[in-house]
């Protein structure tokens, strides 16, 4: 079977998005190191545009609209980043924009999403289909439907945040990448897989959320109840047939970490590396961190995968609140 | 009148600590360009090694040690950042340290330089002389002391920040930079006048501590209060001479910001910039994104100090509380 993304597909998205994204800092941590006993090498895409790294594949999928698409405009839905993403990539590059989103979603990205000039559609994350709405909308406007992750430009756009951590940085002995949908993960994996075949890559998913670990343990695609988890990014039921397919060949394990092990990596994010660093971006370093992965002695790529947070969430969860999903 | 440094120092310093510093990155913001006007680059040393530009100094200071020097030790007073900064660097290269702190600094700062391995000393900020402090153990103890910013080797290693920034970025029509005693200034002034001498220069004081304003605009030191403010690494009360006599020649322009306009900035890097700056660290920000420096239209370079702040009370500020100093 032909996977959905290989290497060149996203060697071409990076050199397509070059002029849009930022190339995001690769920071280190002493302290990180000693916690740890690895090397830590953590890809900031928090620093990224729209705060986190769903604008790689935002902008690779729209550069590649032809004129009709353009002019009739894209539509997404999303629990937040990939909104914000998809509005952002749009006004850049003058494409209309509709965005559904969860009612539960952060008011930060929420009014971000409309600050980008997208129109935004709001439906019930527990008793109503996103996929439903997003394909209706679609029909009924003629408008492009691009999802937040099962969707090879998504895939590939996404994967290079790995290509340009590991040009920057060389040799890892393992990459550790937050996981939900699997877009992420399964483009950073192909980028490993072929530069680094020898480095073990690693998907990090909630506990109450570990969809994808039970995907691949059981060879199918496996669907759970929508989890309830502070990781607000990773709250999928499922992995798509092309990045279950992708993840499958190319990513070596998935683990889990809790939420109060995303708390406690966010605020050593805050108190530490100065960084505001949502939950579900937690999701790599405090597998890492907490020793969910065995790093010690080894040279470790962590995805910081983004930084949208409310505010009042934020101070709340660093003043020492309990973390409620 | 020979001034204490030139920017051949400053260059000799970014050769000598190049190993021991991070290059920290220059970050951009589409948000806060809609706001100022301008094209902001900002220079995060919230990102250097012990969260803050004083690391730069440090080093700088310490690798000049000759081995009487480097066997009796360093000791250093500080509010708190060039504390640290003295404590990691003196660890890195294998000096003794022995660190006066005020009684009220925060935790985190003294937990930290605890922590790198040095002696901590307390005294009353309010009561008690750093400086009497500082030269009474260091004649008891045979150690030399490294003062937060009266120093030809602070000055030169602080204003390696500056040496960076425009190294990476090219012209600017305005550098902005946060302001206590001057060490940062003089140093950052010393390379702009240098490398592009139609850069405006401007420092940027808390409103209660403008002791540098005041001392340039009557041509002579003025001594104030220990300030109240927020921006706890700007409670200096008077520049020193060395740091007077550079920035006198070399700056333009100082400004100063409220506290309030402080906690603003801290939101704005918080929500938009995904990252923890403390209240000193955002004074050069707050004054080009709240219009104090006229920017509109201009290539505008911002050093962001640094981003060591306890963590409840960073919470309470993100949070909506006062700003009470």
């Amino acid at each position: 079977m032909t996977l959905p993304i290989g290497f060149d597909d996203v060697v071409a998205a990076h050199e397509r998005i070059a002029d849009l994204v930022h190339q995001t800092p690769v920071l280190t941590s002493r302290t990180a190191d000693e916690r740890s006993g690895a090397t830590m090498l953590f890809k900031a895409e928090n620093l990224q545009r729209t705060g986190a790294f769903k604008f790689r594949g935002a902008c690779n999928a729209l550069r590649q609209f032809d004129d009709a698409q353009r002019q009739r405009g894209v539509i997404a839905y999303s629990s937040g980043n990939h909104a914000q993403a998809i509005a952002l990539a749009a006004r850049l590059l003058q494409i209309p924009a509709t965005i559904v989103m969860p009612q539960d979603a952060p008011a930060s990205k929420l009014a971000a999403t409309r600050g980008y000039g997208a129109e935004v559609v709001i439906y019930d994350r527990y008793s109503q289909s996103r996929e439903e709405i997003g394909a209706q909308l679609a029909e009924e406007r003629g408008m492009t439907l691009i999802p937040p992750f099962d969707h090879p430009h998504i895939m590939a756009g996404q994967g290079t945040t790995a290509l340009e951590l590991l040009r920057e940085v060389g040799g890892l002995d393992v990459l550790v990448v937050c996981l939900g949908g699997g877009g992420l993960l399964s483009g950073c994996a192909t980028v490993a897989r072929h530069l680094q075949p020898a480095c073990r890559v690693i998907g990090v998913e909630p506990e109450a959320g570990n969809d994808v670990q039970r995907s691949l343990q059981q060879g199918r695609i496996v669907h759970i109840d929508v989890p309830r988890t502070i990781a607000d990014g990773a709250q999928t039921k499922a992995p798509s047939e092309r990045t279950f397919a992708v993840m499958r060949r190319r990513v070596d394990e998935v683990v889990t970490v809790s939420d109060e092990a995303l708390v406690r990596t966010m605020r050593f994010f805050a108190g530490r590396m100065k960084m505001v660093v949502e939950p579900t971006g937690c999701l790599a370093a405090a597998a890492v961190l907490e020793g969910t992965v065995a790093a010690r002695g080894k040279r470790v790529g962590v995805v910081i995968s983004g930084g949208n947070v409310d505010l009042d969430r934020f101070a709340s969860l660093l003043g020492g609140s309990e973390p409620t999903p």
